[in-house]
């Protein structure tokens, strides 16, 4: 079922890695558990992780600094890949389509079709595998938050599946794939020209089309490289406003794309996830 | 005399990475200095960390987690590179020896005398050259820490010069280099097969020789595999027992020899040297 590659004790906690053959991706699929101190009988929330392009497990693993939060909280922290790997894999040479760049969509066109499922792989398969081998983790209270397509992953999973994922938050996401160079490369290439097919890709399309979710927290730096033509928080925000969703968007002076982006205000986002993951 | 490669906002300070044509090693050099936000005409303490074998400047910054207690103390953070690199540079194999391996000592031997002078490059190059460039850091403030190879750096730079160095810690140090085959190798390679020369390069030695700190922090992992073979801390305690040297050492049970132990204990350090670095 599940090969463990390592396993580190961190923050009182464990730190490990997985791997599994997945059957939604036809691929061996890696990831990272954080596992943080607990007493023997005690089930802990789940908060999902989804990275931006190029990235790995590996990337929030090493430079993001959750544990600490995580520890002090009790929060399990999941980090998937971001697409499926390997030779036999299709890929492509650019650094946004193909491997390490998976979208967070089940592609329809070819040759991604096959393996391309982060979709499926994130809302259904993986999450299974972990009900099933971590026996702490309650998989009644998932939160989910992600980092730029990672961000983008986090709020189009919540907002399909709001009963499944109690709480929502991203780091400066790619909030409408319609509406950015990324995004409309992406799913051109992964679901075709057709852009009634992305709309359920797309956060803002989503609240347009009646998806809801309580409360978001967005946290985006001013000095981010992708901001405008990328990102654009304030589509999000216009989209929120007119569905009477609540969304707090914090824009931070100084701050880049990167991961002492996503580490300064992880212990926020631990925060907020915790406090709505409480048991009821 | 500096150039910036690179600049990052981090926990309201500047995470940077800075580079220099080092007079000590004939090469360029590569560092990372976090400075934390402050007041424009504040001075700084300044705490070093010297990494352990294989790494550069990039493994503590990426994975240490410093920036935050660093911000909350206010105390700058410093990260040299573990020896010079590049072509030109005698080189070796081993992961143990050479590039990535300087072991913080000024080397006699050939080929390596021209280059492998990282104790002069620490202790006297680098402080002048952050004397220079960074007027918030107050250099009649320093503590150094440093992990396995780099806490050996450290004890024995701090034993060294006690009067720069004026508060010391370590994270799984080695603690004696003639009594563990990581420095019995590196100090016959750099120094030549006279162990008389080599004390200065020992924490334990310089103790017995009649160095002196007020005190030592130490960390070290219980499931650290190099533990009994190379790092010894019991040999610290006794040389720190008979010279009369307030040692603490806190054995962590669970806790490997990676960034994961370290960056758990790194809160503590960062207060330990804040605490005896505040101005008197």
């Amino acid at each position: 079922m599940m090969e463990t590659l390592s396993t580190s004790t961190a923050f009182g906690g464990t730190q490990g890695v997985y791997c599994h053959a997945s059957t939604a991706t036809g691929t061996d699929m890696t990831f990272a558990v954080y596992v943080p101190p607990h007493a023997p009988d005690a089930r802990l929330p789940v908060l999902w992780f989804l990275s931006g392009l190029t990235c790995t497990h590996a990337n929030v693993m090493d430079k993001g600094e959750y544990r600490r939060a995580c520890a002090e909280h009790g929060v399990i922290l999941i980090a998937p890949d971001t697409s499926p790997r390997g030779e036999g894999v299709p890929d492509d040479d650019a650094y946004d389509f193909g491997q390490g760049a998976g979208f967070y969509v089940d592609a329809t066109e070819q040759p991604w079709a096959a393996n391309f499922t982060m979709k499926r792989y994130v809302e259904d398969e993986l999450p299974a595998l972990i009900a099933a081998e971590f026996p702490m983790a309650d998989m009644t209270r998932q939160g989910i938050t992600g980092h730029s397509m990672g961000g983008h992953g986090a709020l189009t999973i919540a907002l399909r599946n709001p009963d499944r994922f109690r709480s929502v938050s991203a780091f400066a996401p790619i909030v409408a794939p319609l509406h950015c160079p990324w995004g409309e490369k992406a799913l051109t290439g992964y679901l075709g020209p057709d852009r009634a097919d992305w709309r359920a890709y797309d956060a803002c399309a989503l609240i347009a089309d009646g998806a809801r979710v309580a409360d978001i927290l967005v946290d985006q730096g001013e000095a981010d490289g992708f901001l405008d033509e990328q990102l654009k928080p304030a589509l999000l925000a216009d989209a929120c406003a007119a569905a009477g969703i609540e969304l707090t968007v914090r824009m931070q002076p100084g701050y880049d794309h990167s991961y002492n982006f996503i580490s300064t205000f992880m212990p926020d986002h631990v925060a907020w996830h915790a406090e709505r993951l409480r048991r009821a």
